[in-house]
């Protein structure tokens, strides 16, 4: 999937029809995990892949030895750090891996600190991303650089009850949408089941119902997913107390289509998918 | 717990330092079901109850015949309808108790029609409320009426794909704020256990950090649940890939403090909660 | 000139193809001038007129005894106030018919006071109206009521330096646009006169290029100069210094309008005026 | 004066506690005018000049043949291009020194076309400045180069009734403020003097009262000026046709001030304004 990039605006040749404003970010950002804090996720996440070690795909991802690139660590001292070492796949205390696409530009953020010189770091440059990265390589991935500035407040963590988890305060910079068009979703599954307040699930559900809904313009599936991951899509908890089901709604704005994505009495303007396939299959 | 209305401004005598413009909205609006999607419903539900019969709070509440509110029906017409008629809590696949906090004055919505006729109805107005409403009865309740115009898309519902769940357009007048704090979760609980995507759970993780923080400014965590079940808060899904850690956040404008709620090096400003106790008290 | 209200929003059955949220405002709002500041008003407001007395229109209104409304006064009294009593129609220290777009719901507005109580008064509801109010009577008016809560500054004029004129600060709602289509106009006259540094004959120049536009999609030019009288654009001071030409800027939002406004090298779409002439004509 | 860059955010060490995002744009853009209508320049701004000619400051400036740089021209070509080559001062029908604070990245402009091959030029790049670049060299100059892209709409000048002066739509992407501070003026110059409709003048007044406005919070009347010349400040033509005062407003964002800046019983916030003498004396 390939996005060309025009100033600050993103399109690609595999989805006509949409343009739209990056919101650059890095996916990755955090301090690095004292030694007990790093313990504390190895035996969580284990004992979640005890409970059914042989998922395909996995439920978590435990340290992986082989060939971890660990610096200018040698002998013993490679070798333990290898077999404890954590992916930095998920996001956890220590920020991490968060993926929020509003951490642009001008954001300020506050970490907890675990260890001597808290040891921040940071990467996985995204042009954009719409809220939860559903294509989980969706985002558009960059190269780049960060320029940023950093202070220490002294005891901050005890000062403002910040045990874990970034607080951050976004950029006021952002690309300026008037019009939305939104889907909701609730906890229950394609096949049926109801499932107890699952916010995950209605939120799938809301974006699944904004794939069959752009399909009916004439985009695949595979399009609107990618659509989904890429532009700067909201995705909103909207209930979270209303058993059994919460309700999670995706924000597509409509100014990132160049055609009316809007619905109406006349139907959905048919756009050519660029598929090389003739319209009237999908 | 009290608000008070001055113009489109709320406050309360019970959470000092806040105030707010309403996003007003109703809390439930849609279409009525047809026979075989309300079988669907209490078949579905009572199978998560028989899950866990005994559970309380119960997984999800079945149709309660004693003093149902019917209309005109009687006799055994009233006893059939009250033992199916399901509940109005949740939302569904008809809309329903959506709690959808920007679905406000101008919006457009879009429902599936199960029934002749559609049955539209609509209720539970709130003046204010929270993405996810998450303190369950704190969207802040009021009473007044709607005026809507009413189209009908024949055969919209194949012509888009929805087959189920509302699509709405926000309306385009919202409170404009420009500097949001915002604080994220995952999906680990409070006694340390690894959840597996648990998007439901990285919310409330990242609410009740919001808790955490404001507390320090002097605010009782009843106060803080408050303000963000009432504020137009906004809860986000910002990653939902990661294994085995999903990250959801939790933006709170600062423009509705009248004091500098960002952290600082000097540590938070106490206010004082009002509450008739001691300020060191907490 | 019929405007129709929808909730929101205000649509023209003589002017199709358009519709915009109002920003509702009172056109004219203020305290009431000290006799000395009355006496200044009429001396130089005559002087101006004095310098062309048999203008057509005249260059001001100075006070007119016939008929004047000064509710309870009688005899003596009533004919010395009917003969200094300022008209209400410019805007003067004291605030008076200023006429700011954005002065709508939720604004705060700190006049200065000139006699014992103040005496502010308030009036000329408008529904919506463009910056300027180019039409003169082409804001939208409508009845109303406000709702206000009244400070006392004690010694404000002097501690924070007004002596005149109000400052104000805009409620924090309004209708959100994302893309406009701005208009650049220079001093310039329509006979190619220079002028020096004319902002308002810049503004003036970009409204009737805004005008001259809007016809090319088939509107009249009346009703092209009746929307910018009555929807939210914003005029813009964009240079006030490059001798000898001031710029001015008039900015249309492209949203209140159902089809689309923006260049292209297709040529504009042509709409039906409906004003019972063939489109040929225009 | 020095304006410091981080990041997007501009602070200058002469002006305490003021930080603002600034709205990248080129001061100058445009065509090149035809023979004859550089000749309507010069004629119309000579006329000008001829009725104040010793006026100091002049009332524009005709061309400077001394020291002109024309490129490669040579001999009598050079002379005579000199003797005529309008200055790049004032914005005319091609565009030029418009100084339009919202021209920024992301924008799309369409100027008019008046000699073979457009000879589109620009330059003047300005990380910020307030509307009307009322210090006149008070934007914040910078370097930097510009990537556009150039489409071609043959015959638009006639088609979109275009014969002079830029159309353009302004990027999408402009720092956020909620909260403004709107200062208003009339036409009625400080000696007293009533003007007829000088939107000019109304505009000056509103930006004095500003200054006025900010020394009170300790600010020097040079800096209060510097911040309306470089910050994202607004001017709006409010009321341009309630003779004979037309009214216009400066809106200044209260977010670009790390203080409170707003009117309140408690008096001014007083900042220390970094000029190396006691704060009593201002």
């Amino acid at each position: 999937m390939i996005w060309d990039f025009t100033g600050q605006k993103a399109t690609s040749r595999h989805v006509p029809g949409v343009s739209f404003t990056g919101i650059v970010h890095p996916g990755l950002m955090g301090t690095a995990p004292s030694a007990d804090l790093l313990a504390t996720w190895n035996r969580r996440e284990q004992a979640l892949i005890d409970t059914d070690p042989d998922r395909v795909p996995p439920l978590a991802l435990p340290p992986l030895p082989q060939d971890a690139v660990l610096g200018s660590l040698q002998g013993a001292d490679l070798e333990r750090a290898a077999a404890e070492a954590a992916r930095t796949a998920p996001p956890r205390e220590n920020g991490g891996n968060q993926d929020i696409k509003n951490f642009t530009k001008g954001s300020r953020v506050f970490y907890p600190v675990f260890v001597d010189g808290a040891k921040l770091s940071m990467g996985d440059l995204h042009f954009s991303q719409g809220d939860g990265e559903i294509t989980f390589c969706g985002a558009i991935e960059m190269g780049g650089f960060i320029d940023l500035h950093v202070d220490l407040i002294k005891g901050g963590m005890q000062t403002y009850g910040v045990s874990e988890n970034a607080i951050f305060i976004p950029g006021n910079v952002d690309p300026r949408y008037e019009r939305w068009l939104a889907f909701s979703g609730t906890s229950v599954t394609l096949d049926g089941e109801q499932r107890y307040l699952d916010s995950h699930l209605s939120y799938q559900r809301a974006c699944l119902h904004a794939i069959d809904y752009l399909t009916t313009f004439g985009y695949t599936p595979e399009q609107a997913y990618m659509i989904l991951g890429a532009a700067p899509i909201e995705g909103r908890l909207s209930g979270v107390v209303d058993i059994p089901n919460s309700c999670s709604t995706v924000y597509v704005p409509t100014g990132i289509f160049d055609f009316d994505v809007e619905p109406s009495a006349s139907g959905p303007t048919r756009i050519d998918p660029g598929q090389g396939v003739p319209r009237s299959s999908f």
